[in-house]
């Protein structure tokens, strides 16, 4: 084994190119092995194998410093950085985080995982380099999806001034072209002057133009990254950006990769190169399903079939839900930001593609795109991971709520997420949603409450945001009210304590009760509070008066909560009866959601231990 | 008058093209006559008079819809609009508003203020109309500013797609081209065939770099722009991004400007109109100094001098501490968004220009390039309005605190804005930053802690965010002690009552305090709690303890800001003694800064009244 002997990028040195090509071989086997057992990113690793291996061994890291896009695809990096014993515990509590962690090697420059920030921090490094006067070269690798989001624009618009050396390696592995233009393409690699540059750049065209098939080889490109595309075949958009522009390379020749990127390395200017590299390369079942093996669960390394079938989770509930309404309404559209699986609208984007909007990784475009629409007379669904959704703040604000446009807005992941750790949690989503002035936030207990609030956010005429979880939905078992817009629910009557619940912890507040009336003789009231605002202060006072101690849960932080906006809207005199259950503020590292979640007492059982505590 | 007899645009189509060129002329002398009385924003309006009487003359609006983004410069729109009589009220408290507001008029189709979003907006319109086969034009009205904003180019690349049709109209009001380029630019506009176009492109080029003086005339473009300008001249990166390209034209010659709309009116694909306007067009001191002129107050007609010179402001202290600093510390920088004169930079910019950092109207970037430069050792201070911070919510969470890194935010108009009105208060921010894990949230009381306050974060070695409001400083009296992290100030000591105040409030609160001690006989402490996070739980607790009520007053909403975060901080028995001075939820119109801040209660005499009232 050659991977064995590989402690740290110095070790990779000194390898010769046949002792590199199996080291990709050993290193395809590792994460499949790995991967195959804990789930993770696959394809996005499979694919950069060579490109890490060439790039670790070109740069003197972690002096020179390369800064990943997203994070998803440096499983190779920690292999070849010191952590290849640790694979066994990918993405489980205390183990090794599938995205970069500074707390893990100093080879991880930053806490990572949300797309297009790469060439941003990159440039601050660049720029810190220049002005102390030090040296080292600073990578940004970026992947052409991420491309389509505004910050990688922001940032190129930015760097490209020609004053801070800065490397971008563009991961391009989408674009299959054809042997003649790769070999074209290949003769721009060479180029220097612009002159030579543009008139060839000409030549590429025309030539790919009237070759057979030529030109329907471009349409066929996918719609989405079509332009961007387009750019970087001519390096034309990066070269305009103030880039120097390298390639394209086969991102699967260590040797070729290893010489462009020497060429990159001895320009004083910033440079771009462009990688070709085939997703899932190695492994026939992601090669064939990219897409599904982007992030997976536990999967049969031979068939490629994952090996635990999940349960209906809330995202299926979504994407069924809106096939079952847009079918009655044709106003209902669906906008997402590259999510159309994740979120559960792939039924929905087959059925009705006009009326189904990917965007692209712009979850800001996607908001204000919406926004457009609403104005327009549709009834936009925008369907975007409370993480995520993040991105988008002052669009919700500025150009929905401002506006009163109803655009609904299904926030999912909403919670712990679990083993993608702290980049990805959507425990802040309360916090940033329910102060927006005119923007209702919901949250459903069960699969048939997400149906009818889904009903409701669309026909209610304003800005609506339904948030709920990753993994397998609540089953409701009885007929479920209508929504009324800031009522809650009273599902148990009791005296001892009143328990207000907010979404996923309603079923845990309503075993809790079960509970503590059959084991401790405590009569629990149990609220479905429905909504995060408007706040039903109504039922708050009423639960405040009507029992000794009142405990709000919910799956978020603690820190502008649900809970604490409960004990602001509570009469005053029995605010202090209120005591919230909730994450504590703070970044949560990586576990399985359920651990975590019992971690921070949002159970069933944590909610009973609160109310005996409280009442003892 | 030509003008008076204008009501809607119906009535511009009936004019000759003399009678337009009056009207122009008109226009200019009415916009010069009411912003010289009540301010506003003149450099761009006076660019734009042509235009707005092209646009409105050839669409028929307001069936055809015209999307302006940010909406400083709709002043002409307005007028020819209906509401010309109504100038003598802008930007005052129930008057005309500086910016397209959905309330005054149907020709405003959304509530604007933030740049880049038009095309988005527009986008979402087109495809609406197109989605239930109505007819009409949507129109995108977008300066070469906002083109620097990562969400023009999302929709760019969204919505160049070819299947609904959307006109953009490129307002370029910066690039002065000399008269040969500006004729061979010309040539531009006849092109049509892709082949023509590209063999042009490069002729222009070769020209224009053969030309004597045509190299360094294209260097001095300024650089922020000029990547993107340069896409302009060419229009490639239009017609790359999917999108056919007309122009560029005189933007000051309406016969030309209605003809290349009627062009474009006639293409049945995304189509790019490059309009090339002067700021500050036809006023000389606004032509000569169009940044002073952009956003300004009243100023004498003659000479263009502002009548009223402002007293010391935030930003002015900020901005010198900023130099006082820099001096001393060499890993000091500064990054803006488009905003160096606005936060006070202007001489920190001049002395420091190699750590002087202005990314454009980029407020997500400016953000993650500051995690890049503090990751790099750097002391980044990055100063962004609050309600444009808003955009870079994700950024400030995930890139700088997920790391945290020691970036400084100084949130310069936080609070009411006054004139601007709904789409400019920084209301918000102590409800999107004061969660978020890791960031301490300052707020000074007066120039004397925002020096303190400034050295404070910068040396914390961690994230920090400084609000201060706009207008002038409150001159600190007495010598202010040192910031300890999480610690207030108890200011004066009473036993009645305590006031908790934030900022510019403490001033506020001491004022309060005195008055009702002198006429009320009523003892009240006044507490400047510095921190909004970590807020200082041990002095909360003695507040409660030691009054019979507490008050607290902040410059902000009240949901999910100061007041609220201090009940949920109290000793839960102590709650119900907390009352809260804070501007009620919701957008808040325009209006004098003062007159608004009275109207919440947000005073003296607010928080007097308040305290009696309690304690009746």
């Amino acid at each position: 084994m050659i991977l064995e002997k590989i402690h740290s990028p110095a070790d990779l040195k000194r390898l010769s190119a046949k002792k590199e090509q199996a080291l990709a071989y050993e290193i395809r086997n590792e994460l499949l092995q790995a991967t195959s057992a804990t789930g993770g990113h696959v394809s996005s690793n499979l694919g950069v194998v060579e490109l890490t291996i060439a790039l670790y061994s070109v740069f003197d890291t972690p002096k020179d410093q390369i800064v990943w896009d997203v994070g998803h695809q440096t499983y190779v990096q920690k292999m070849l950085t010191g952590r290849k014993d640790r694979f066994d515990t990918l993405r489980q509590a205390g183990g090794l985080s599938g995205f970069p962690r500074t707390y893990e090697s100093p080879y991880d420059l930053f806490n990572a995982g949300h797309a297009s920030n790469s060439i941003s921090l990159a440039y601050g490094l660049a720029k810190a380099r220049d002005l102390k006067h030090a040296g080292g070269e600073v990578v940004a690798v970026i992947g052409d999806g991420a491309l389509t989001g505004g910050l990688a624009y922001e940032a190129l618009n930015n760097a490209g001034k020609g004053e801070s050396k800065l490397i971008v390696v563009l991961n391009d592995n989408e674009l299959s072209i054809g042997q003649n233009t790769g070999r074209l393409a290949h003769n721009l690699n060479r180029m220097r002057t612009k002159r030579f540059y543009i008139r060839t750049k000409l030549d590429t065209k025309k030539i790919l133009l009237r070759m057979p098939g030529g030109v329907s080889l471009f349409k066929r490109l996918r719609r989405l990254k079509r332009r961007i595309k387009y750019f970087l075949l001519n390096g034309v958009f990066f070269e305009e950006m103030g880039f120097a522009y390298l390639g394209p390379v086969d991102g699967h020749n260590i040797k070729d990769l290893k010489k462009i990127l020497n060429q990159a390395k001895n320009l004083d200017e910033p440079v771009i190169v462009h990688v070709r590299t085939t997703k899932g390369k190695g492994y026939k079942p992601a090669e064939q399903d990219p897409s599904r093996f982007h992030g997976i669960g536990a999967y049969d390394l031979d068939t490629g079939e994952c090996k635990n079938k999940q349960a209906k989770t809330w995202s299926d509930v979504f994407g069924n839900t809106m096939m079952e309404l847009a079918d009655k309404d044709p106003k209902i559209c669906a906008v997402s930001a590259a999510m159309i699986d994740g979120t559960g609208l792939t039924d929905f984007a087959h059925y009705y593609p006009e009326r189904s909007f990917d965007v692209g990784i712009a979850e800001e475009h996607a908001v204000t795109f919406a926004a457009g629409l609403a104005k327009g007379g549709m009834k936009p669904v925008c369907s975007i991971y409370s993480t995520f959704l993040q991105r988008a703040y002052d669009q919700i604000l500025h150009d929905v709520c401002m506006n009163d446009l109803p655009v609904t807005f299904c926030v999912d992941r909403a919670g712990i997420v679990g083993e993608d750790g702290e980049s990805h949690q959507g425990i802040y989503d309360l916090a940033y949603l329910a102060h927006i002035p005119g923007l209702t936030v919901l949250a459903p207990a069960n699969d048939k409450e997400l149906k009818k609030m889904l009903s409701y956010a669309i026909s209610s005429g304003h800005p609506c945001a339904i948030r709920y979880p990753r993994g397998a939905a609540v089953a409701g078992s009885e007929k479920v009210p209508e929504i009324q817009t800031g009522k809650g629910q009273i599902l148990r009557e009791g005296t001892d304590a009143a328990i207000l619940a907010l979404g996923c912890t309603v079923s845990m507040a309503e075993e809790a009760a079960k509970k503590l009336a059959e084991q401790d003789h405590i009569n629990a009231s149990v609220i479905n509070m429905r909504f995060a605002a408007p706040l039903d202060e109504e039922l708050i006072a009423w639960a405040c008066k009507n029992h000794k101690v009142v405990i709000t849960c919910e799956d978020h932080v603690d820190d502008g909560g649900f809970g604490q906006k409960v004990i602001s809207a509570a009469p005053a005199d029995c605010r202090g009866k209120i005591q919230t259950i909730a994450i504590p503020n703070g970044f949560v590292r990586q576990g399985a959601r359920k651990d975590l979640l019992d971690q921070f007492g949002i159970s069933a059982e944590g909610i009973r231990g609160k109310i005996l505590e409280a009442l003892r």
